[in-house]
């Protein structure tokens, strides 16, 4: 498989089309700008982070790497105009979407030149983002770490492809040559990976959440919070045991206000929600994202 | 593609490897042999059904087609013991497992000479199936419809490959040549549909409900029962926002109780569950079993 003619490659500047998923609190300027700089896209998670979190983040980022980079604007932010407001200002090559409606910030960005790829659960919604000048759309469903979609990369990917005529690029339950071969087989023209990234050596989660996605296989990941309304996928441990046999039972208030992005950079691995995808199952070692990337593109190009 | 050498055909005898998933109560005489007749392997779903009636479904069978055949072996069955009982006397060519360990029935099925497909929902069940003496393995995931395991297609063929040697079989979400060819490409050496099946011609499901299937959409279907511990796809009605609506607050046992499989032959689309798959997005017609195995059989030869 060769890159140069990949729309993915072309839009956004960058040699592979290898996307760090956003992840909140995660992906900040250490993991954004290795993974961009061993010719993928890192993309800083601004989640519920206040808007001078974002623009030192850019700014760290800026000084780490001269290659592109993304953020992941969260729509439910209670503060998401600022967070434009700081995008319009530094105008980040990219601006990735997701957590709800992106469309009413459209025009600011691209006033400004920078490209809007939205992450949809949907085809129907890739279509809608196509119609109002979406550069691309990132489809992410139920193999997904962290907050899920419904649908599945297998129907998303084949029934996206059909309506859409922008690239589409996959998300979940894709962590290497052969899980990414997978998903240009099915018509992705670049891939995403948030838990493959998180379990890399410049990410700043601990080292006792890296290990036990390297120890996590298929059967210790679940998907909790269901009855909120906004499901994650977690691996297995005491937190999502608790979770679950309240869920059993009645889903009071408490928990649902509960914040899932506990203390990520601690070492209790246990207590806290661990944000993971079905990746889990083949990743068996911590390596760095350029070692990551450059395994990755090795075996595509054996195709 | 070429299917002489597949090992799914060579296994089960038949011309294509494309067999029909067993669904309780709708997969009887008629659609199997249908399926049977066509080149595929038609399933009878013996689901909760007393002995007697598979008995009967088996004969019936018999008497519409001289081409192998299956029976789904429903776990939960309390009657499972008597209708292994049947499935010894009957020997139908092999017999499909699900809902729970199949594990103690496989010397009864073995000793008359059956062939065993379990249907699993993860790699490391396929695994254990296939260390028992499982001929072939059925992955079946969160595209389902009915009861749904929580993985997906794109993840349970990945990893189930890595793992196993015999035969898989993709199940979920597949419903065409072009979803046919993609489970192919992601190491499946065979395929079974259901909600294709179940709005087809031969099937004795009523016609609203078919309608329902051919004009819903990926946004029409949605999973329900969640805390019940055996979550089911179903198309959006009446009774799954009334369903969800009680599970959105506390889930009382009379709902978990409530047979989910209710009138299925009658017009009442709007008050029963109807199953199904993501495969709605691309059901658009009516048509006979052969002439669905007949396109996708096209679709396939032009790879």
């Amino acid at each position: 498989m060769e890159f140069e003619k990949n729309r993915v490659c072309q839009l956004l500047g960058i040699k592979y089309p290898i996307i760090q998923g956003g992840m909140a609190g995660i992906s900040e300027s250490n993991l954004v700008s290795a993974v961009s700089n061993a010719g993928g896209l890192g993309v800083i998670g601004s989640g519920l982070m206040p808007p001078s979190w974002l623009e030192r983040e850019i700014k760290l980022t800026r000084e780490k790497t001269k290659n592109p980079f993304g953020v992941n604007l969260f729509m439910q932010n209670p503060k998401v105009e600022d967070l434009v407001r700081v995008l319009i200002k530094e105008k980040p090559p990219v601006v990735f979407t997701g957590g709800g409606n992106p469309l009413p910030v459209f025009p600011y960005l691209k006033m400004v030149g920078i490209k809007i790829i939205p992450v949809v659960p949907s085809p129907r919604l890739a279509k809608k983002m196509e119609e109002n000048g979406a550069d691309a759309v990132v489809v992410s469903g139920w193999e997904a770490g962290g907050h899920v979609g419904k649908n599945t990369l297998f129907s998303l990917l084949i029934e996206t492809k059909k309506i859409v005529k922008i690239p589409v690029i996959a998300a979940g339950g894709i962590y290497d040559g052969k899980t990414a071969r997978a998903a240009f087989l099915l018509g992705a023209e670049g891939i995403q990976m948030g838990t493959r990234f998180l379990a890399s050596k410049e990410c700043i989660a601990s080292e006792a959440y890296k290990k036990k996605i390297v120890e996590a296989t298929m059967d210790d990941v679940e998907v909790v919070l269901w009855n909120t309304g906004h499901p994650i996928r977690v691996i297995k441990n005491n937190w999502s045991e608790k979770v679950k046999k309240i869920e059993d039972k009645i889903f009071p208030e408490e928990i649902k206000a509960e914040k899932i992005a506990g203390s990520l950079g601690g070492q209790k691995v246990d207590d806290i929600p661990l944000l993971a995808g079905l990746s889990v199952a083949g990743i068996f070692e911590i390596k760095t994202c350029k070692e990551i990337i450059e395994e990755i593109v090795k075996e595509l190009s054996e195709l």
